[in-house]
């Protein structure tokens, strides 16, 4: 759990296993589309709706406000806005509920599940308490969910709200993720009352979902960096791989 | 995840590495108490107090109650009761809240997550749905449950209600699961909102923390059958491992 964030900002855009959707561990179906290129990332298929939050670079932009919050260079304004009004007391940091209600009108009412996974991903330890998240971490959480919203809703061909099986193994192939059939089924089971057949997934647990599969997938390359579809850990690794999303 | 019950029932009182004690992946300190030898397991170091839920097992009892719920062969009349008072449209299942209310009374108030985890755990996938236990997983739960509760109260030495991060090493260490320092400290912050320090675990935390760690490390050893301490998984196997307790 080293670097910048525990996980690294945004994800690879070239997919696990170099191919830009050939994902990791099999080649993909004739029917998979293929990954966007990176410099269409989240932009490719039409686009972002006008009501979509806003980008998280402008050009020229300082990103340096009032008050001695640092944001990075080129956030726009509207993030700030957003941090600065979940910020009320001025503190440069937000906590679990304050960021809740920071994304729910650009995003989605997480749960206070998902946003607790949020802050724990996104969070750097190095430099910010572990329950309260600075504008620099809140940029990057920003900027990766509005890329998820987007292979979201490229996904939702139906625009029902929520992405069923083939949807989901689908949306985590285009972003590098070849997640095993059996895996999906446990995902769209566990949030179904343990029946996968028909269950779907709304924005917040793809949210979760994706995050969690992203992350232990990015753990294990470190440990498969030759792309062979296995890994060596040891226990330790691997004990503190996974108890870190399982515990709350 | 094969096999009757998802994880099997009770636990190893051996110790991952056959050490008794020993624990996985290294040396037991000097100052950590010996294993208690299977037979004292769960009584050993001035056994229940007169309060305790009542064992599994009874001599001469034979299990099969009216209604046609059929429980294992010498099930104890209380745990029987215990299951028939949660079970109350006599349907031969209980649901999460039931079982809640039905551990309540002899031993915590689980939180419903916990809940959750213990009968996605115990729950035989086969002959249940996974919403609704039966008399005979809940059986193998209360015995379990039982046992846990015997090994935190041995180790909760100052009987405060909660064990901090040494007690807690030594109590995973007592059934055999050496869990490193590192990892000890991750599942102490996860439980107070980050912070390691100082933290402390009660008993609801202390079965969740303590059947996470059980089901990993069986499923870790079930790939490293020599107890070398690494083990390789494939994609497949490592995603299809943590997955399960990662999501609700």
């Amino acid at each position: 759990m080293a670097g910048y964030n525990r996980y690294g900002h945004g994800y690879d855009t070239q997919g696990y296993g170099g191919g830009g959707g050939g994902g990791y561990g099999q080649a993909p179906p004739p029917s998979a589309p293929p990954a966007p290129p990176s410099s269409s990332y989240g932009h490719g298929q039409g686009g972002y709706p006008p009501s979509y939050p806003p980008p998280l670079q402008t050009a020229g932009g300082f990103g340096f406000g009032f008050g001695g919050v640092a944001f990075p260079p080129g956030t726009h304004p509207d993030v700030e806005r957003a941090f600065r009004a979940a910020d009320r007391d001025g503190s440069g940091a937000i906590d679990e509920h304050e960021l809740q209600g920071a994304l729910s009108s650009a995003y989605h009412r997480f749960s206070i599940r998902t946003v607790r996974l949020l802050m724990f991903l996104f969070i750097n330890p190095a430099t910010s308490s572990p329950s309260r998240m600075g504008p620099a971490d809140f940029v990057s959480l920003w900027n990766c969910l509005r890329q998820w919203r987007g292979i979201f809703d490229r996904y939702d061909r139906d625009r029902s709200g929520k992405i069923d099986s083939r949807e989901l193994t689908e949306a985590l192939r285009s972003i590098g993720y070849a997640v095993p059939p059996s895996v999906i089924e446990l995902l769209i089971a566990n949030y179904n009352n343990g029946v996968s057949c028909n269950g779907a997934l709304d924005f917040d647990n793809f949210v979760e979902c994706g995050m969690i599969v992203k992350c232990l997938t990015e753990k294990f390359k470190e440990k498969d960096t030759r792309y062979t579809g296995s890994a060596t850990l040891t226990y330790d690794g691997f004990l503190s791989t996974a108890i870190p999303f399982i515990v709350p």
